[in-house]
């Protein structure tokens, strides 16, 4: 198993029927959630706001191919009604089933097809390779892969799936993810290292820059293994985010590049996170590295915009990793070698790594290249 | 004459070589000039925020095909030499004259070319059709047409050329903008109403969410047509910007489309700008348009991410003007037709207006659809 079932007391089964997927997770345990900042709230985000209060969870229900988002009262009661069905289907009680939707916004969910699908495959519920590719595909959108995570730390394990493609943007882009742990984790640590790791990995992608009505994150902690070292846990429990995130940019709608910005030398992380996701984000960083167009100015003026305080003439610039890493700026003057620049272009991972000379906070982010195919795919949804 | 060659006392001249172009504007008055908010300012942009201290110009050179940005000590002594040539070319105090490039950032100015271009040009200065075309011309880089505003008020005129296509976000997108007015007006209010006319126009424009290094609009009141009503001044200098800022949406890079965003009921004007921008600028919006698919919930789902506090469920919105304007959404309740909603898209402009419910505060923002072309364009811009 490659995330979700790799955790005792895991059990999974999906089911996807053209753009109409459903997924059942069954897992007990302590829980905690993080929500998109988007103030438009989809039913499910403002039910499970509410419930995740109870911190604990009994299992999971979510579909794709709706959003039952801009629903008003109805999409609030189709909801509930969808945590009863999922509640039916996983044998829990329904105030601790997770629910979670992602698709077109602005239209009600179709509760006779939720309840189908769920009875179709309740009975295989199961902690296998198939069953885990099959939740982990019944989410999908547009996205192209599965994503999966499994990061084994002493003792204990922490695994998740997720979904996500578009609309991807900081502060939860629509992207749905389901993690879990073995680990014995008391519920304020758990709460608190879900929002720091979600901060650090899945608030740091950016797809286009819009912010989903969807976004949710579930973590439920099983105690299987028993008590761990809460430090460990959050660093396994960041890397685990960590993989699934970099596993969303790199499948960003059309993307045919995953682009990673590492800034460092800001005032504060959250200094360096701005700047990071700022350039990330940009439309014409995104579109030279599609062309393999060393353009670099874009990438500094991109910072320029991010709302924080530098010198651009003590900033640094370069491009590529390590060893091979090319120097496009240093310290405010223009070194770059264009050819060598452009060489750093051709793989499936460009990185910058922007030195702001202006303190100690540093931060990574990761997005991917605007493509004609992300045009298209978008062009052409709702229909 | 149909921009700054119909003000009296304005003479132009320009000359474009492939991508490098040069402007020339020879026109003494009272003047005003609003700047780039990026951090990171291009060389004339730094030189005239200080120059424009005196309140006077007496003209402007400007260049395309090189933005003279990120390019420190020495780009500072390129502006003032260009400055100069400026000067020599026009018969003016090197003091007064506006500079101000457009092109790629991080390379250093051809001087010896803008020379040799200014040479050629300096006799062609004249108040004709030609000479104002040629003008709006040079400045031009991805844009396809020249960009003309006359505004004609009671015993007065504004003028502007501008050029402006990609890297167009609030806050001045690289764009270059010279007014001219017959106008007498002192300074301070000069000042001021370039200011709001800025803000309320083109601050409003979102092409792509980047902002440039190199904004700058210049605007110069030569006096010949004596005093006149300042709120008269003001309304006729709002108009021209607006016209301006409207052209350069409906010629944003690859764009197709223009899109309107009307936003009411917003709690004060700034906050139906900033909805109004996050939704013109928002790329699922922008998609959406382009592949004429009604999905309303895309803007909804932007709105929602802009910062403004309203209730979605007290929020109103149509698409379409006038009397065939289709609601989408009535105070939270779904009434789109999609057929009829998916009619008002086929055409140049698609306009959406929403209502927020929440207060007096109104604002329009301009923008265009994201096509595969604009993917094109950026993708291999350097090389």
């Amino acid at each position: 198993m490659k995330s979700i079932c790799a955790i005792e007391g895991v059990e999974a089964a999906g089911i996807k029927e053209g753009k109409y997927g459903l997924a059942l997770i069954r897992a007990e345990g302590t829980a905690a959630g993080v929500f998109t900042s988007n103030l438009v709230r989809a039913a499910p985000v403002e039910l499970m706001m509410e419930r995740i209060r109870r911190g604990r969870l009994g299992g999971v229900i979510a579909n794709s191919g709706c959003a039952n988002a801009h629903t008003g009262r109805r999409g609030l009661d189709d909801a509930a009604a969808m945590a009863a069905l999922g509640a039916g289907a996983l044998g829990v009680d329904e105030r601790e089933v997770g629910v979670a939707s992602t698709g077109v916004i602005g239209r009600y969910l179709d509760l006779p097809r939720i309840e189908r699908q769920a009875g179709a495959i309740s009975g295989s519920l199961a902690r296998t390779d198939a069953a885990e590719t099959a939740a982990a595909r019944a989410i999908m959108t547009t996205d192209l892969v599965e994503k999966h995570a499994l990061v084994v730390g002493e003792g204990f394990s922490v695994g998740g799936i997720c979904k996500g493609s578009g609309m991807i943007a900081p502060n939860m882009g629509t992207m749905l993810a389901f993690l879990y742990t073995d680990a014995a984790i008391e519920q304020p640590i758990l709460s608190a290292a879900l929002r720091l790791a979600a901060d650090r990995t899945f608030n740091r992608v950016v797809v286009d820059g819009d912010t989903s009505t969807n976004d949710v994150a579930f973590l439920t902690a099983t105690g299987a293994a028993g008590r761990v070292d809460a430090n460990e846990f959050e660093k396994a429990l960041e890397a685990c985010c960590r993989s699934l995130a970099v596993q969303i940019a790199a499948d960003g709608e059309g993307a045919t590049r995953l682009i990673e910005v590492v800034v460092t030398g800001a005032p504060e992380e959250e200094d360096a996170a701005a700047v990071a996701r700022t350039i990330v984000g940009s439309p014409l960083v995104k579109t030279a590295v599609y062309g393999e167009d060393p353009n670099w100015g874009r990438v500094i003026a991109a910072a320029g915009r991010a709302g924080v305080e530098f010198d651009p003439y003590g900033a640094s610039l370069s491009i590529g990793e390590g060893e091979g890493a090319v120097p496009l700026v240093t310290k405010g003057e223009i070194v770059v070698d264009l050819a060598r620049a452009k060489a750093q272009m051709s793989g499936k991972r460009v990185v910058f790594t922007l030195d702001l000379g202006a303190g100690e906070g540093e931060a990574t982010a990761w997005g991917c290249d605007l493509t004609e195919r992300y045009v298209e795919i978008n062009g052409k949804y709702t229909t």
